[in-house]
C-alpha cells in the first residue's frame, strides 16, 4: 500500500517553515518603513495557514522509515508546495511582476540557481531582497539535507554511496541521520555567520553582508545590485571571501563533520571528491589567468583574483559575476560553458554533475583500457573506502544519459519559443546546473531572464527542479510502473 | 613480442591501392585534356613505389590472426599513411593550395566527411571533381570493412557485439570473413552502380551521376558544385534517389549479406538497428515538414521532400545540403545540431554514435528504472538475438565519455584558434561525427572551411579521423602502457 498521507505531513511541515521564513522580510520592511511589510505578513500567515492545515489534514505518523517510493513523490511534491507558497510575496509585492515570473524567481531562488527576472535591485525594497537571499540560504540547506537523507536511499545518480558513508557504523558518524542534519545545520549556519562577519569587517555594509553571506554559502547568487559582485569591484579582498566561501559551500558538508569529530584536516584533504575538486579549479584557474595577462593590462594578482572568482562561481554553480567573462575569447567562454555542467562535490550546496560522478568516470575509463591490455584483469575502483560497484557505475551512467536527454529535450524546447541558438543552450545549461547565468546577450553575466517568453521561464522552471533533484527523482513519476503496486 | 613488420607489409598494400586509384582521375584528366592528368601521373607512380617499398621492406606474413593491439596500430598507421598519400595530387594540382589544405581535404574525403575546403566546385578540373568522390568511396569501404574486421576484434566501443554477428557459425552468414568481405564490397558495388544509373536516369549528366553516385552510398557528401545538392533543386525525384541510397549507405552492410543470403526480407526488418534508424528517421523528418509547412508555402511534397533530405543527410552523416536549414528557425537548427551526433547504423559507412549505441543506451535506462521498483529483478536486455552483457554496456558508455571528453578537448582547442562558439561547437561537432558542414556563416550548410585557421584544420584533421576511429582505437595508442610488453 502507498500511502500519502504522511508525505503530505512533512510537506505541511515544510510549508510552515517557509511561511515562518517571510516574517524575517516583514519585519525588515517594517524597520525600514516599506509599506511591503504587509504583503509579507499577509503571505507568512496565508502560507503558514495552508501548511498547518495540511499538517492537520494529514496528522500521521511517518513511521520508523521512509520507503524509497514515498522518498521520490515527497521530494517533488515538497519542491512544488514551497516554490508556489514562496512565490506569494513576490507575487503580491509592490513589483508588479506577473505569476509566472513570481514562480521563475522563486524556483530560481528555492533551487539555487539564481537566475532572476527583476532588474533594478539596488533600487529594491529591502524585504524583498533578503526574501531573496533567505530562499536561497534555506534551499542549500534544504538540499544538503535532502542529499543526505533522501537521496542516497533512493539510489538517485550513484548517491548510494553515500549511504554507507552515513550509516556505516565504523565512521560513527554521528549514529543517528537526525543529529547527523541537526549538525549540518549548524555547520552551514556558522558558516554563513563568519561570512557575512567577514564581509562586514573587509567592507560591505551590514545589509549587504547578510545578503551576500547567504548567497555565498547556499552557492545561489541572488545579489543586492544588477552589478552583481562587480559591485565590490575595487576590493579584491571581498572577492577573496567569496571565492572562499564559496568553495566551502561547494564542498561535501558531512566532510565538515567528519573533521569537527576527529579533529583532524586529514579527513578533509584525503577526501577523493574533495582532492578532485581542488585540482580542477586550480587546473582551470591558471589557465583562465594565463589568458587575463594576456589581454588585459591589470596585473597579476588582479587577474588571478578575477579568474579564480569567476571560475569558483561557475564551477560550484553560485553565478555572481563580476567583469564580463564573455569578453574573455571564444575559448575562455567555452571553458566557462563547459565548466557549467561540472558542478561542486556531491552533499554540498552546488548543483551539477558532481566531484564523484567525475571521479567515477576517470576510474570507469582506466578500468577499461586496463581490461584492453588483460581482459581477464580484476579492476576494483574505490572512492575514498567506499568500492564503486557496477551497481553505482551503472547508476552513474545513467544520470549521465538522463543529464543528455534533458539537455536536449530543454534545448530545443527553448528553441521552439524563438529564443536564438547560444540562449538556448546556455540557458538550458545554467538551469540545469542551477548556475544562473548563461551566454550570449541576453542571458549573460550581464544580462537578466526577464525578457524571455512566459513558456521559455516554465520550462526553465521545470529544468531547474529536474536537475536540483538530480533528474531521476522527478523522472520516475513520469514513468506509469511507478505509480502500480 | 609486438611485430610492426607485419602492420607495414599491410599499411604498404594500402597505399597501394591509393596509388592505382590515382590512374582513374589521371585518365579522366588526360580524355578531357587538362594537363592536370601528369600530376595524377606522377603522384600515382610516386605511391605506389612507396607503397611497394614498405611492401618489399616488410614483406611478411601477418600470419593467422592479427592480435587486438596490432590490429590498433594498423588502423591508425594506415590512416595517417593514406591521409598523406592522397593528398599529394591535390598539393601538386593546379590548384596551388597549401600542404595543409590538400590534408585537409583528403582526411575530410576519405574519412568521409565531406567538409571542404574548396570554392568554385563548378569550374574544377574534372580529374580532381573524380579523385574527392574515389577517396570517399574508398574511405566508405574501408570504414565497412573495418567495422567488420578489426573494431570487433579490438572491442571498441562496444563493437564486440559485432564480433558473434560476423563469425558465428549458427548464422552461416559466409563462413569465413574474407569472404565476408568480398561479399560486401561486392553489394557496396553494385549499390552504387544502381546509384549511378538512377541519378543518370532521372537527369544527371553521366559526370554528376558518377560523382554524386560514389558520395551518396559512401554517405560522404562531397558534390561537384558549390550549390551541392541543391544544383538539382527542381528535381524531387533526384532528391529521393538520393535519400534512398544516404540511407541505404547507412544500414550495416551484414543485413544485405544476409538478405541476400536469406532471400528474406525478414533478415532486414527485423534488425533491432534498422528499426530504430527507421523510426528516429520517421519522428524527425514528420517534424521538419510540419515546420516547413508552417514557414513556407512550399506544398506537402517539396516541403517533405526537403525536411526528409536534410534530416537524412546529416543523419547517415553524408552532408550533402539543400537549401539552407540555418533559415528554418532555431528550434529546427538545434535538431539539426544533436542529430549530427546521432549517426546511422553500425558495419555501414556512417559516422557517430550510432543506433546500435542508442539502442544499448535505452536497455540500460530501462533496466536501471525497473530495478528501481524491484531492485532483485535480473533484467536481460538484448539487441538481435545477442545478449547486451554488461562488458557491453561498459564499452559503450566509455564510448559515451571518450565522445563527451574529445567533443571539449576539441571545442576548446578550435576556440583557442579564435574561432567563434558557434563555430568552434559545430565544428567539433560535424567533425568528430563525420558529417560535413556545420553551423553559422563560416561554415554553415552554405559555407566552406577555407577560411579557418592552419591551426583549425590541423585539429579538425585530429578529429574526423579520432570519430571514424571511434575514438578508443586512436586515444589508446597514447598510453604509455599499450607500448609495455
Amino acid at each position: 500500500m502507498f500511502r500519502l498521507q504522511p508525505i503530505f505531513f512533512v510537506v505541511g511541515v515544510m510549508v510552515i517553515i517557509i511561511g515562518i521564513s517571510m516574517m524575517v522580510p516583514a519585519a525588515v520592511d517594517l524597520a525600514y518603513g516599506n509599506p511591503d511589510w504587509k504583503i509579507f505578513a499577509q503571505a507568512s500567515i496565508t502560507t503558514i495557514g495552508l501548511g498547518g492545515m495540511a499538517c492537520l489534514a494529514c496528522r500521521s505518523d511517518i513511521g520508523p522509515r521512509v520507503t524509497a517510493r514515498q522518498g521520490y513523490v515527497l521530494t517533488v511534491v515538497s519542491w512544488i508546495a514551497i516554490s508556489l507558497t514562496g512565490s506569494l510575496p513576490l507575487w503580491y509585492s509592490s513589483l508588479e511582476i506577473s505569476f509566472c515570473d513570481a514562480v521563475f524567481e522563486t524556483v530560481s531562488g528555492l533551487t539555487t540557481t539564481g537566475s532572476t527576472i527583476l532588474s533594478g535591485l539596488d533600487e529594491l525594497p529591502p524585504g524583498l531582497l533578503i526574501w531573496r537571499s533567505i530562499m536561497q540560504w534555506l534551499g542549500g540547506i534544504g538540499i544538503i539535507v535532502t542529499a543526505l537523507a533522501l537521496l542516497p536511499m533512493m539510489r538517485v545518480g550513484g548517491m548510494q554511496l553515500f549511504q554507507m558513508e552515513s550509516s556505516d557504523r565504523s565512521e560513527k558518524l554521528s549514529g543517528r541521520m537526525r543529529d547527523m542534519c541537526l549538525q549540518i545545520v549548524m555547520i552551514y549556519s556558522v558558516l554563513t555567520l563568519v561570512c557575512i562577519v567577514l564581509y562586514r569587517i573587509f567592507g560591505m555594509g551590514w545589509f549587504d553582508a547578510i545578503n551576500y553571506g547567504m548567497t555565498t554559502l547556499s552557492t545561489g547568487g541572488y545579489a543586492t545590485s544588477d552589478l552583481s559582485f562587480a559591485k565590490f569591484d575595487t576590493s579584491l579582498s571581498l572577492h577573496w571571501i567569496a571565492i572562499l566561501f564559496m568553495f566551502f559551500g561547494g564542498l561535501p558538508f558531512t566532510a565538515y563533520a567528519v573533521f569537527l569529530r576527529k579533529r583532524a584536516i586529514k579527513a578533509v584533504i584525503g577526501n577523493q571528491q574533495i582532492k578532485l575538486f581542488c585540482l580542477i579549479i586550480a587546473g582551470f584557474t591558471f589557465l583562465l589567468t594565463l589568458r587575463l595577462l594576456q589581454i588585459s593590462d591589470d596585473g597579476f594578482f588582479r587577474s588571478l583574483t578575477m579568474a579564480a572568482f569567476n571560475l569558483v562561481s561557475v564551477i560550484t554553480t553560485t553565478g555572481y559575476a563580476s567583469g564580463d567573462y564573455l569578453l574573455w575569447g571564444p575559448a575562455a567562454v567555452m571553458l566557462f560553458f563547459f565548466a557549467t555542467f561540472i558542478g561542486g562535490c556531491s552533499g554540498s550546496t552546488s548543483g551539477g554533475f558532481k566531484m564523484f560522478r567525475l571521479y567515477v568516470v576517470f576510474t570507469g575509463l582506466r578500468a577499461h583500457f586496463m581490461r584492453l591490455r588483460s581482459p581477464s584483469a580484476v579492476v576494483v575502483s574505490r572512492i575514498d573506502r567506499h568500492e564503486i560497484t557496477s551497481d553505482i557505475y551503472n547508476a552513474v551512467t545513467v544520470y549521465v544519459f538522463l543529464l543528455t536527454i534533458s539537455y536536449i529535450a530543454v534545448t530545443i524546447a527553448l528553441g521552439l519559443t524563438g529564443l536564438d541558438l547560444i540562449t538556448s543552450m546556455s540557458a538550458a545549461a545554467t538551469a540545469l546546473a542551477n548556475v544562473g547565468p548563461g551566454l550570449g546577450n541576453i542571458i549573460g553575466p550581464a544580462g537578466n531572464f526577464q525578457s524571455l517568453p512566459d513558456s521559455a521561464k516554465w520550462i526553465l522552471d521545470v529544468a531547474m527542479v529536474l536537475g536540483r533533484l538530480e533528474f531521476e527523482t522527478l523522472l520516475v513519476l513520469l514513468m506509469p510502473s511507478f505509480w502500480r503496486d
